[in-house]
C-alpha cells in the first residue's frame, strides 16, 4: 500500500447551496499538495446576517497550508464559484485556471477592485492539461446555465477523478457546448476513481429539459403581448437572453439591456466569442423614442433585489422607462427558496400598475441548469466510477444522492464542509475533520462568522438598545443622574411614562443605595445597571433590551 | 335613489395575505351603522419587523367611529381571522359572534391574556340570524382547513351580501360540514348585491381537491414506514389531525400530540363536538414505553418556527424523544412563501439524523383549503351576485380575481384595505379611502408601524451602532476626550488599529479645534460627531453606523 494518498476536501459548498470550495490533495498524509476547485461567495440575508456584503467560505484552513497550494481551477462564472475571487486571489496568491469566458468574468472582477489580473490563466479545454503538482487537470466541457461550465478531470498518481461541476445533460443549450456522453464515456473508460457531482437537483424526478424547449413558449408570448414586455433572469444565462432577444427580434421589438450585470455579461460572452448572432441592443434612451409594443427590456433582479432594474421599474420610472397597463412582464427564471417575499413584493407592484406578470408556472419559461435525478443515474452510469462523492447541494441533497449511488452498486460518502476524505482506495474514508465556516464581507472589512459582531446586530434588531450614562467624580461620587437613551424602543409602557425616565428613576434608586465598594467597581456597576435596565424594560414594555453602561470617571 | 348606503371597507387582509379584518355599514353616509368581520394577526419576520411578536390591522379608523360599531363577527377560528381579539376584544367592548367552535378558540385566546370573555356569543348556523342594528347576519357553513369555518349572508336594506370567508368546495372534508351547493344555491336565489370572495388561489388552475383525497396515501405512508413516524400540519387543521391519527392507529402505533398549540385544537374540537372518533392519545412519558415502530407523532411547527415542536425534534431530544436513522419525517403541510429558510434548516437537521424526509411534493400529502380558480368560477355561478369584490388576496391575487369574475360578465373592484366601496347600486363604487396600516404587537406594547421604532432595530442591524459620549463642564470645556463604544461593528478596520480609538481620534481632532459657539450648542455639537463617526467608519470599514450621542453638562 502506497503511503501517498488522494484526498478530497470541501471548503464550502458541500451541505449548503452556494460557495463552493474544493480541495484535492495528493501525497503524504499532511504533506499532500493541494489544488482548490472553485471560489464562490454566497448571499446575506436579514435572518441572519444583517448588514454583511457577502458570504465567502473560511479559509483559514488553506492559508495555514499556502504553502501546499499549486492552483485554483474554476469550473464557471456563476458567482457561487467565481465569487471569492476579488476578495481572495490576492491572498492565496497562485495561478488560477478557467476558460476563457470564466477567466474573463474572473478578471473583470480583479479590475473592480483593482487588483492584478495575471494570474488569471486562460485554459482551453480537454484535451489541454495543466500540471498542478502531482495533478493532471482537464477542462472537460458541460451543459449549465452559462456559457463554458465545465467539469475538471482531474488525474493523479492515484487514478483519474471527476469533478462534475455544476451541470445539465443538455444537447441543445443554445449558447455553448452540447452534452457531449460519448465525450465524457471516452474521458470515463479507462476507469475513474471518483465522481465528484453536483447534487443539488437530486429531488427533481423527471429528466432535466433542454434550453430549446422553452424557446417556443417565449417567442409565442412575446409575439402575442400588446404593450411593452419586459423579461428577467439571471445576467449570466446568455442562452436564455440569446431565446429572448430573438423572441424579441421576431416580434419587431428592439432590445434593451438594463442593470449592469446584464450588459456586462453580454459583452464578456460577445468578447470571448462564446455569444454570436445577438441581435442589436439600443440604449434606454433610444429606447425612449420607440413605441412601447416595439420594445422589450431585459432585466436584471430576477431574485427581487431591491436595486436591480426589476425592483426600479416596478416601483416607477427607471432611467426614464415606466411599466404601464397592459405591458407584460416575464419571470424567466425561478425564485432561490428564501427570495419569495421579495420577488411576491415585485409581483404585487406591477399587478397596482396593471401589468400582467408572468412565471415559469404559467408555461414553459424556465429550465434549471442543473441535472435531476434521471440525469444523476444517467451520468453515474455513464462515468462508473468506483465512488461518488455528492457535492453542491444541503445536507438532504448529498445525502439523497448518495443513496441514489448505492442503490445503483457505487460505493458513496456524505463528505460535508470540512470533511477530509482518502479517495485512494475503493471506498472512501473519512481522515479527518478540518475547522471551517463562514467569512462575511462586512462593508470592506472580512470578519469571522463567529465573531459575534453579526449576533450583536441581531440583538439590537429584536430587543432594541439601551445605552446608560454615568459620571463619577474622584470620590466615587455621582455626578449628576445617570442618563438613559433608548433607540428602537418604544417611548412608553405600561406605567405611560416616558420609558428612558422610568428606567433612569430605577437606575437612581439602585445608585443612591449602592456601597461605596459596589461605586468604586466598574464591572459591579455595570452588571447591576445592565439587570436593572432589562428587568425595568421587562415590566414596563415587556422586552428586555440590549444594553451598554458607560461610565465616565473624572480626575 | 336613497340617501342611505350599503358599504365595504376592508382594514386588512385586502392587498396581503393575513390579517383579516372587514367593516360592513348601512345608513346615511358618514352614519353607516357599522359591523366589523374578522380581526386576524400576521407573523413578523425578520426582513421587516424584527423584533415583533404579532402583526395586527391599524384599526384606528375604527376607533374612531366605535359609537356607530354594532358587533364582530368571526367567519372561522384561523389566527389570521380570529387572532386580534385578545388585543382588540376590550378596545371595541362590542359582541363577538361566532359559531361554537370558533367561540371556544376565542375564548381560550382571552382567558390566557385574563380578559373577560362574556362579549363572545355562541351562534348556530343557518338559518339563526343574528340582528345588528340594520343588518341580520347569518352563519352559512362551509369547508376550509380548520373545522366550521362559515361564510356570512349580511342582509341590509340594501339587499343581500354574501362574505365567504375562507373556503374550498370540499364535499368530503372528514371534519366539519361538507360543501352544500344546494344551500348555497338556496340563499342566492333571490337575488345577491355582492358577493365578497376569498382570492388567495386564484392562481391555482386546477379544481381544489377534497381533504378526503390524501388519506390513503398518508395511510400507505404511515403503513409502510418501519422507524418512528413523526408528522407536522398545522394544528388548526383539525381533520388532517384526524387522519394523521387514524392512519397511526390502523398501523399498530399510538398517536402522541406534541407542541401546545395541537392539544389544544384537539381539546377544544372534542369539547365543542366538532370532532368525533380521534383515536385515543398517549403523553410524551407514556411514548417513552412504546417501541418506536408503534409511535407516531403529530407535531406542530410546520412552518418551521424556531420554538415548536418540529424545530426542537429536528435538534435533538424533545420531552425524552429523540429521532433516529430509519424514522420517517412527513410534512403534510405547504411552506408559506418567506418560510422557505426555517423549513429547510429542519429538513436538513432531519437529514443529518438520517431521518428520511417526505413532503407534499413526494406525493399526496396535503391539500389546500382554499378554493382554486374553476372553484372561484363555480362559486360566481353558483351565487350569481350582482358584483364580485375580491378579498383575502395580494394586489395580484384581488386583481386576478376580478378579471375572473369580469370575464364571467360580472361587476368587480379591486378594493385593498382602506378603500370604500359603495355596494348599493348595481356596480361597486369608491366612495372614500380611509388610512391604514399595520400595528404591531412589541413585547407587550401596541406600536405603529411607522412610528420609527422598528426602522431604528433595522437600522441598527444593518449598519451597527456607536454609541459617543462626552462631559462638558460649566465653562464648555471638555472635560476628558470622547469616548466611544462600537456594537454590532468589526473592531479593527483599514487602518488596523482600533475602530474606536480610530473614532475618538478624529472626535477629539475635531473637538479641539471647535469654537466655543459650537461648544455651547447641543445640536451642533452632535450633528458634527455623527457626521465624523460615520465618515471615519466608512474609511475604515466601508459602513456608516447608526450614531448616538450623548452630551453630559455638568453644573
Amino acid at each position: 500500500m502506497s503511503s501517498e494518498r488522494l484526498i478530497y476536501l470541501p471548503l464550502g459548498g458541500a451541505g449548503e447551496i452556494g460557495m463552493n470550495a474544493y480541495v484535492y490533495g495528493y501525497g503524504a498524509p499532511g504533506k499532500e499538495r493541494l489544488i482548490l476547485v472553485d471560489i464562490g461567495v454566497t448571499f446575506p440575508d436579514m435572518d441572519g446576517t444583517p448588514g454583511v456584503d457577502l458570504i465567502l467560505p473560511d479559509i483559514g484552513w488553506l492559508r495555514e497550508n499556502l504553502d501546499r497550494l499549486e492552483a485554483v481551477f474554476i469550473t464557471h462564472a456563476h458567482e457561487d464559484h467565481v465569487g471569492g475571487v476579488p476578495h481572495y486571489a490576492e491572498l492565496l496568491g497562485k495561478p488560477i485556471y478557467a476558460r476563457v469566458f470564466t477567466a474573463n468574468i474572473a478578471k473583470r472582477k480583479l479590475e473592480d477592485v483593482d487588483l492584478p489580473t495575471d494570474n488569471v490563466r486562460v485554459v482551453s479545454a480537454w484535451p489541454q492539461k495543466v500540471e498542478a503538482g502531482p495533478f493532471k487537470v482537464s477542462f472537460l466541457p458541460i451543459a449549465h446555465s452559462i456559457p463554458e461550465s465545465a467539469g475538471l478531470v482531474i488525474d493523479s498518481p492515484a487514478g483519474r477523478v471527476i469533478h462534475t461541476g455544476d451541470f445539465k445533460l443538455d444537447e441543445t443549450p443554445i449558447v455553448g457546448e452540447p452534452f457531449d456522453a460519448a465525450l465524457w464515456a471516452e474521458v470515463s473508460k479507462d476507469g475513474v476513481q471518483a465522481l465528484i457531482c453536483d447534487s443539488t437537483n437530486v429531488f427533481s424526478p423527471y429528466p432535466g429539459r433542454s434550453e430549446a424547449s422553452i424557446g417556443a413558449g417565449i417567442k409565442m408570448l412575446v409575439g402575442e403581448a400588446e404593450g411593452m414586455v419586459v423579461a428577467t433572469t439571471f445576467a449570466s444565462n446568455v442562452a436564455r437572453l440569446k431565446t429572448l432577444a430573438t423572441s424579441a427580434r421576431s416580434a419587431g421589438r428592439s432590445v434593451v439591456l438594463l442593470g449592469r450585470a446584464m450588459r456586462r455579461m453580454v459583452e464578456a460572452a460577445v468578447e470571448t466569442g462564446v455569444l454570436t448572432d445577438f441581435p442589436p441592443v439600443i440604449s434606454p434612451e433610444q429606447a425612449l423614442e420607440v413605441p412601447r409594443a416595439n420594445l422589450m427590456l431585459l432585466v436584471t433582479g430576477s431574485q427581487g433585489e431591491h436595486r436591480a432594474a426589476s425592483a426600479q421599474l416596478s416601483r416607477g420610472k427607471y432611467l426614464g422607462l415606466e411599466l404601464k397597463e397592459g405591458d407584460t412582464f416575464l419571470f424567466s427564471s425561478k425564485t432561490i427558496p428564501g427570495n419569495e417575499r421579495s420577488v411576491i413584493r415585485i409581483m404585487n407592484a406591477l399587478s397596482e400598475k396593471g401589468v400582467d406578470v408572468v412565471d415559469d408556472r404559467m408555461g414553459d419559461y424556465h429550465v434549471s441548469g442543473h441535472a435531476n435525478r434521471p440525469d444523476l443515474e444517467r451520468m453515474h452510469a455513464l462515468v462508473r466510477p468506483k465512488m461518488v462523492i455528492p457535492m453542491h447541494g444541503e445536507h438532504r441533497h448529498l445525502r439523497e444522492h448518495a443513496q441514489l449511488a448505492e442503490a445503483a452498486g457505487l460505493a458513496a460518502a456524505i463528505a460535508t464542509n470540512g470533511t477530509m476524505l482518502d479517495l485512494s482506495g475503493n471506498v472512501p474514508v473519512v481522515v479527518d475533520h478540518v475547522d471551517t465556516g463562514r467569512t462575511y464581507l462586512d462593508g470592506s472589512v472580512l470578519i469571522g462568522a463567529m465573531d459575534g459582531i453579526v449576533r450583536d446586530r441581531i440583538r439590537m434588531a429584536l430587543n432594541g438598545h439601551v445605552v446608560v450614562t454615568l459620571i463619577v467624580d474622584e470620590e466615587n461620587e455621582l455626578l449628576g443622574d445617570p442618563w438613559c437613551e433608548a433607540m428602537g424602543l418604544p417611548e412608553t409602557g405600561s406605567s405611560r411614562a416616558a420609558l428612558v425616565e422610568v428606567l433612569e428613576e430605577d437606575l437612581s434608586q439602585f445608585l443612591n443605595r449602592a456601597s461605596e465598594k459596589t461605586l468604586r467597581d466598574d464591572g459591579a456597576i455595570e452588571e447591576a445597571m445592565r439587570r436593572i435596565v432589562r428587568q425595568t424594560a421587562q415590566t414596563e414594555i415587556g422586552k428586555k433590551p440590549e444594553v451598554t453602561v458607560v461610565i465616565s470617571r473624572l480626575g
